[in-house]
């Protein structure tokens, strides 16, 4: 059996959960908090709910930890500061941050003989696979990111910070033209605005000034100045009934020809129902191989790209070999 | 430099030639034909053609031996015979004789410390990869192969048996309800037939009995009896202008999910303009990964589950950390 952690019980704590009832090889162990643990209830019976200050007591009991915090603040100090006393896995996705803090990860694994695993998800993850096989087969080509349709948290949350807002929700949905000009073969050059749209459904108070709420959205730089952004007014009755999933999901494609006139597309994607719940089954198949890596002193921080497949499957490689090849 | 052999020229052959001219960091050192060389005219002005049976004098000139046979006859005794003297690559795709090929190979290559893979491709090869992924992320789900629409040459072939037929073309097309069906999170149970058509073009003997090859063709069994197909008879000029290509493709979607009623539906798809370019593509890719591993000593008979993506790369990695991840 694989002793699983889960450190921070959020959104994505849940889903690792989750993934680890959906494997027999694998218990849940324990669940850290920063709460108080007695108020946490976990879907667990048989795992503790421990106090992020007690975790050095489960330094034996955990084969993988999995690091269930977010990439601004949370994770940087997180999976350098644990991965001294447990093999870690976290799903860190600031792309831009990735080299530093692999090093980071790294310089704490190697010394103390661990194995951690950064930026494991779907985007960096699953995605990030696709796009490195795929520029490798096909090396005169051209390789195109859509996310979508699916609630960003990240932009969310930004609408709620605007005065007069009480929630929102936003979808980033892909542009079906650039997909399809795409899977042609064409290999556009397409600006962010043809790639993507931003749809977002907005609850507002009573009497704020919805032209305004509409404007200042629509304006934010980064957020979504850069795109065509369609905001719609509900309730907070209909925003629950009608938005209260995390689905998400998108594509990658690779176009790229093997001699003059051949071109081929490979197209990877997903649609996901719960966007937390596959990300932490992604982890938790991760979180297997990294168990195997750590038992042959494999050690330091890994990425997606280091993991050979038979590595994440429970099956023995003889079943592999005659059921899946 | 990667020194790549290439043993056989056929279609595959001549596609794995285009896929080294992709990729600068390989050189064709030479072509082994059973043919006369002088007879055989190839792409590669710097490349030599040899006879097979000169192959030993090689030994110490190639890193890495593209064997590009048929899995019926040659590739069983020509990778395992091989491998004594070489590292070997083949796309192997008799899927029910994968572990005794396996093992034939192992041997021959584990005693002389080479390394061989097998069954690379696209399936076997990419598609496996997607099965053992999926299936290791999503493990309470189903997954479904499709495919075409593409040409099968042993569909093709069995027709041009049939007496008062020319010539032939079939295409495997995937059953887009089915494919729908998948798509939707439904699971379904999909017979043969209702997975896939087939779709032959033949041309006959002027003063053939078309509807006794008609006939022929629709109950032959194996091949078409169990499947919807359509047969159209058409010039030979016809067949040549619009039926030369050899394009195929199809679609490996993994269905399954993480709690009560959460679904998610992965996705992995090709469409290719030529199937033995973009064939010949996967095994230069692995080529590459197969050299890796030969200088790290990791001999033995493995397939794409052994390999890690950063090793198919040319990419170094902290370049895939930066652009790729």
């Amino acid at each position: 059996m694989i002793r699983i952690g889960i450190y921070g019980y959020g959104n994505l704590g849940r889903g690792v959960e989750k993934a680890v009832k959906k494997n027999k090889d694998m218990e849940l162990v324990a669940v850290f908090t920063r709460r108080d643990p007695k108020s946490l209830v976990i879907d667990t019976p048989t795992a503790k709910v421990v106090n992020i200050n007690d975790v050095l007591n489960y330094k034996d009991k955990i084969d993988v930890m999995v690091i269930c915090g977010g990439s601004a603040t949370d994770l940087p100090e997180m999976t350098p500061a644990l991965a001294k006393n447990f093999n870690v896995i976290d799903s860190f996705d600031t792309h831009a941050n990735v080299p530093s803090h692999y090093n980071n990860v790294n310089n704490s694994a190697e010394v103390t003989k661990h194995v951690a695993i950064i930026s494991v998800g779907w985007d960096p993850g699953m995605f990030s696979l696709n796009r490195c096989i795929m520029s490798a087969v096909l090396p005169d080509g051209k390789d195109y990111t859509f996310w979508g349709k699916g609630v960003s948290q990240g932009h969310s949350d930004a609408i709620r910070r605007i005065k007069g807002v009480i929630d929102a929700r936003q979808y980033t949905c892909p542009v079906e033209k650039a997909l399809e000009e795409v899977r042609s073969g064409k290999n556009p050059e397409l600006t962010t605005r043809e790639k993507h749209t931003r749809l977002c459904y907005v609850v507002a108070k009573e009497g704020a000034d919805l032209a305004r709420i509409e404007k200042e959205i629509k304006e934010m730089p980064n957020y979504f100045a850069d795109y065509d952004t369609t905001v719609n007014f509900i309730s907070l009755e209909e925003l629950k009934k009608n938005h209260s999933g995390i689905p998400h999901g998108g594509f990658v494609i690779r176009s790229g020809k093997t001699s003059d006139g051949v071109n081929h597309i490979v197209e990877y994607s997903l649609k996901l129902d719960s966007n937390p719940e596959f990300t932490g089954s992604i982890l938790v198949t991760y979180a297997r191989a990294l168990k195997r890596m750590y038992d042959r002193s494999d050690y330091g921080c890994k990425t997606v790209f280091d993991v050979a497949p038979k590595d994440l499957s429970k099956e023995s490689y003889i079943d592999l070999l005659k059921h899946t090849l």
